[in-house]
C-alpha cells in the first residue's frame, strides 16, 4: 500500500488507503465506485502518480483507484485521433501518433513518465502550449465513471460538437472530484517540423523579461522557457554542459515555422535578445543540438530535487506581469532566507518558482511554506492564477476561495454536489 | 416586441415576450434576471438574433434580455486578449483585433451580422476551424449572471489556468441555460498570413470527398470547404461568376503557410485533386482573387434563401463518414422529393445541408421537416452529431437524447438542475 500514498508533490498529511484497485477496464473502475459509494468510502483516482499538488495523496481508510494498468493506446490515421486509456504514459501516445506521422502536442516536463489520465484530469501544459495549447484544446471526448458508477460517454471523434452541454471540457481539469476517466479520445495534428533552436543568456533578469515580452507582441514562437540563475547553476552541476554560471536569466526559443521560415524567425528572436542587451545569443537549425538546451530546460526540476526536497509552483500571471512576479519571487525567497529557482514557460506566463528546503529542518520547512504561500498571493495580486497547470489538488486548496472568490467557489461547489452528492471523490482535492 | 420573437431560425412556435430588455451592462441583465426569478419568468437571452437553431426564439410571456447594445470591444495587445461586450459582432471583434496586428480567428459565416456572445452561447465555428479550432479555444475568460442574478467572474487573461472545475469551457456553448454571458476574454493571435486559394471542381461527389480525406489525412489546410451542385448553381444564379454549372462538386482550400510554402501546400492540394479526377483547378496567391471564391462560398446560404425558405442543418460525422453522409443526404432528399443543397466545412466533416421548401406549402413543409429529422437520424447512425457548431437550441432537442444516451442526457440535465433550479434560464432550449 506505501507505494500508493504519495504522488510527487510527497504531500506530508497523506494517509493509509485501505485498499487499492489496480483496474483493467472501465468496469472494473464501475465495480470499485460503486462499492465505495455503497460503503461511503473516499475514492483517490491515480494515474502514474507524478502529479505535482497532492490530487493523488492518499486519505486514511480511502480506496485507491489505480488506472496504471489500462494503457492500451489505438490510433486512428484517417480520423487524426487516438484512443487512450488513462493509464498510457505522454510518452507513449506521442510515440504511437509518430508512427503515422502525426503528433500530440502537449508536453508536460515529465511526459516520460506521466499518465494522459492525469494530464486530463489536471488539464496539464508544458513547452510547447504556448504555441499548440493545453491538454483541453486536443481533448474531444471521453469515458468518464461517475461518483455513482455509471459509465458515461461524452464527446466523440469529431472535431466540432455543439450537442448539449461541454461536459467533456467540464472533466478536463476537474482532479478526479467529478469521476474517474477510463478512456479518452485525443485530437491529433501532423507531426511538427524540426525546429530552430535559440538560447540567449543575460546578465539582468529584468532584460530577459522585457525581451519575453517583446517576442509574445510580434511573433508566437513554439518555445518560449525562462530559466533563473539557480536553475541553471543547479542544471550545470548536473550536466555540466558548459551553461553561463554568471547570467541571471537564459531564454531558450524555438521556432517551428517551415524551414527558411523558422531560420528567419529565429533572426528576429536573436536582434530582439540583442536588442534587450543580451550577454550571448546561439542559435542552430540542426533539431538534434536544439535538442540539448531542451533537455537543459527539462533538467531543472530533476537537478533541483538533489539539492533539497522541493515544494513546486505553478503561479501564472498575464505575460506583461512576468517581471513582476519574477522579482516578487525574489524578494520573498530573500524575507525567508530560503531557496526558489524560477523556471518558466515565460511566453503564457506559467511559472514554476521551485522552493528548495531542508525537510529534516522544521524552521526551514516552516520558512519554506510559508513562501509558498506568499507566492500564491503575489500572483493573485498581478491577476494571475494560482496554479497554471497542476491544478489545486490538496497543497493548493487553502488559496482557491482567495484567488477565485465567493460567487464562483460557490459555482464550483453546486457543480462538484450535483455530480457527486455523497462527495466520495477525490475529497480534500480542489475542494 | 415582434422584432425579438424570433433568430435567423424561424421558429414557427415562437411566441410574444412579455418585455425586451434592452441591457446596457452588466448590473442591467442582473436586475432583468432578479426580476424574472422574483416572478418566474422565463428569460431568453439574445444577441445579434442571426442563431439557426432557435435558441434565442421567444416564449410567449417571457422576458427578453438582448445584450445587442453592449458592444464595447477592447484590445490588450502587450497580453493578446480582447475584452468583448456580448453584442458586439464577431466581425468587429477581428476589426479591432486587425488593428493591432491580432486575429480573432473563429469566422462563422455569418461572421458580418452575428455576435460573439452568440457565437460563445452556441461554441460557433467557421470556415478557418480546421486548422485554428473553434470558438471555445478561444474563450479565456467571462463574466456571467447566473439564474439568481449573481454575477460571476471566470478565468482571466492568462493562456493556462488550471485553478478549480473548467467552467468557463462549461458557459461556452451552454445557450442561455446556465446563466448570460455578458463580457468575454478572448484569445488573440499574430494576423494570418495571406493565404494562397484553390479551387477544383469535380464531375463526381465521390471524388470530391475522396479527395478530402486524402487532404486531411497529409496536411492541415487553413480552409477546406466543400459546394455541392445545389449549392454551385445558387451561388451562381446570383453571382454570375462562372462557376461550373455541371460540376457535382467544388472544392474551396486555402493555405496559409508562409510565401513558398502556402505555394507549395496549394501544388500538393492540386496533385492531390487531379489524383482524384478534378474536372478543373485553379489555384492563386493573390489574397484578393481567392477572397472572391471564399465570398462564393459565403454565399451559399444568402443564394438559397431566395429559393424559398429553409431549415438549416449542421450535422457533423468523423471525417471517413463524410462521403456517406453526403449520399444518405442525398437519399433522403429523393425520397421525400425535396431540394436540399450541401455545403460543407469538409475538412472537418462538419456539413450544412440545407433543405429548401416552400412554407406556404404545408405538404412541403412536412417533408421538409421529415428530411430535417432524418438527416440527424443519419448522422447519428455514422457515429457524427446532431450540431457540430449551430448549438441544439429549440428546432434540435427532440433529437438530442438520441444522440447524447440516457446517461450523457441525464448528466446534462443534473448540471442545468444544479446552475438553474427554477429551469428560468432559456426553456425549451436545448432540455
Amino acid at each position: 500500500m506505501a507505494g500508493y500514498r504519495w504522488d510527487r508533490a510527497n504531500d506530508p498529511g497523506a494517509g493509509v488507503p485501505l485498499a487499492v484497485v489496480r483496474a483493467t477496464s472501465t468496469a472494473d473502475v464501475q465495480s470499485a465506485v460503486r462499492f465505495a459509494a455503497r460503503h461511503e468510502l473516499a475514492v483517490v483516482p491515480r494515474g502514474a502518480g507524478t502529479g505535482l499538488s497532492g490530487g493523488a495523496s492518499a486519505l486514511s481508510g480511502c480506496l485507491v483507484v489505480s488506472v496504471e494498468r489500462m494503457r492500451a493506446v489505438e490510433i486512428d490515421p484517417a480520423t487524426r485521433i487516438a484512443v487512450v486509456e488513462p493509464g498510457a504514459l505522454n510518452t507513449e501516445v506521442k510515440a504511437a501518433a509518430a508512427e503515422h506521422g502525426l503528433w500530440y502536442p502537449p508536453d508536460p516536463s515529465s511526459y516520460e513518465i506521466c499518465s494522459i489520465g492525469g494530464n486530463v484530469a489536471t488539464n496539464a501544459g508544458g513547452l510547447c502550449c504556448v504555441k499548440y495549447g493545453v491538454t483541453s484544446d486536443y481533448v474531444l471526448g471521453m469515458t468518464v465513471v461517475l461518483a455513482d458508477g455509471t459509465a458515461v460517454e461524452l464527446g466523440g471523434p469529431r472535431l466540432k460538437d455543439a450537442a448539449g452541454l461541454s461536459l467533456t471540457k467540464l472533466f478536463v481539469g476537474s482532479e478526479g472530484t467529478l469521476g474517474i476517466i477510463t478512456r479518452v479520445l485525443l485530437r491529433l495534428v501532423p507531426a511538427q517540423r524540426p525546429p530552430c533552436t535559440l538560447v540567449a543568456t543575460f546578465a539582468s533578469l529584468d532584460d530577459a523579461t522585457r525581451t519575453v515580452l517583446d517576442l509574445t507582441r510580434t511573433m508566437r514562437p513554439a518555445m518560449l522557457e525562462l530559466m533563473d540563475r539557480t536553475s541553471i547553476n543547479a542544471v550545470e552541476d548536473v550536466t555540466m554542459m558548459g551553461l553561463d554560471r554568471t547570467a541571471e536569466a537564459m531564454l531558450v526559443v524555438q521556432s517551428d515555422e517551415p524551414a527558411t521560415h523558422g531560420v528567419a524567425e529565429i533572426a528576429e528572436v536573436t536582434a530582439i535578445c540583442q536588442a534587450n542587451h543580451s550577454t550571448e545569443v546561439f542559435s542552430t537549425d540542426d533539431a538534434e543540438t536544439g535538442e540539448a538546451f531542451v533537455v537543459a530546460r527539462r533538467m531543472v526540476i530533476p537537478s533541483l530535487e538533489r539539492q533539497g526536497s522541493l515544494l513546486l509552483e505553478d503561479v501564472g500571471v498575464p505575460v506583461p506581469q512576468l517581471g513582476a512576479l519574477v522579482r516578487g519571487i525574489e524578494a520573498i525567497a530573500e524575507e525567508h532566507v530560503i531557496t526558489v529557482a524560477v523556471v518558466a514557460h515565460a511566453g503564457d506566463g506559467n511559472t514554476h518558482p521551485l522552493i528548495v528546503f531542508d525537510a529534516s529542518d522544521p524552521d526551514e520547512s516552516a520558512r519554506a511554506q510559508a513562501a509558498y504561500g506568499q507566492i500564491m498571493d503575489l500572483a493573485i495580486g498581478l491577476g494571475g492564477t494560482i496554479t497554471g497547470e497542476h491544478g489545486v489538488g490538496r497543497l493548493k486548496k487553502d488559496w482557491l476561495p482567495a484567488y477565485l472568490g465567493p460567487e464562483a467557489m460557490d459555482l464550483n461547489r453546486r457543480v462538484k454536489a450535483a455530480l457527486d452528492p455523497q462527495g466520495i471523490l477525490n475529497p480534500g482535492a480542489v475542494f
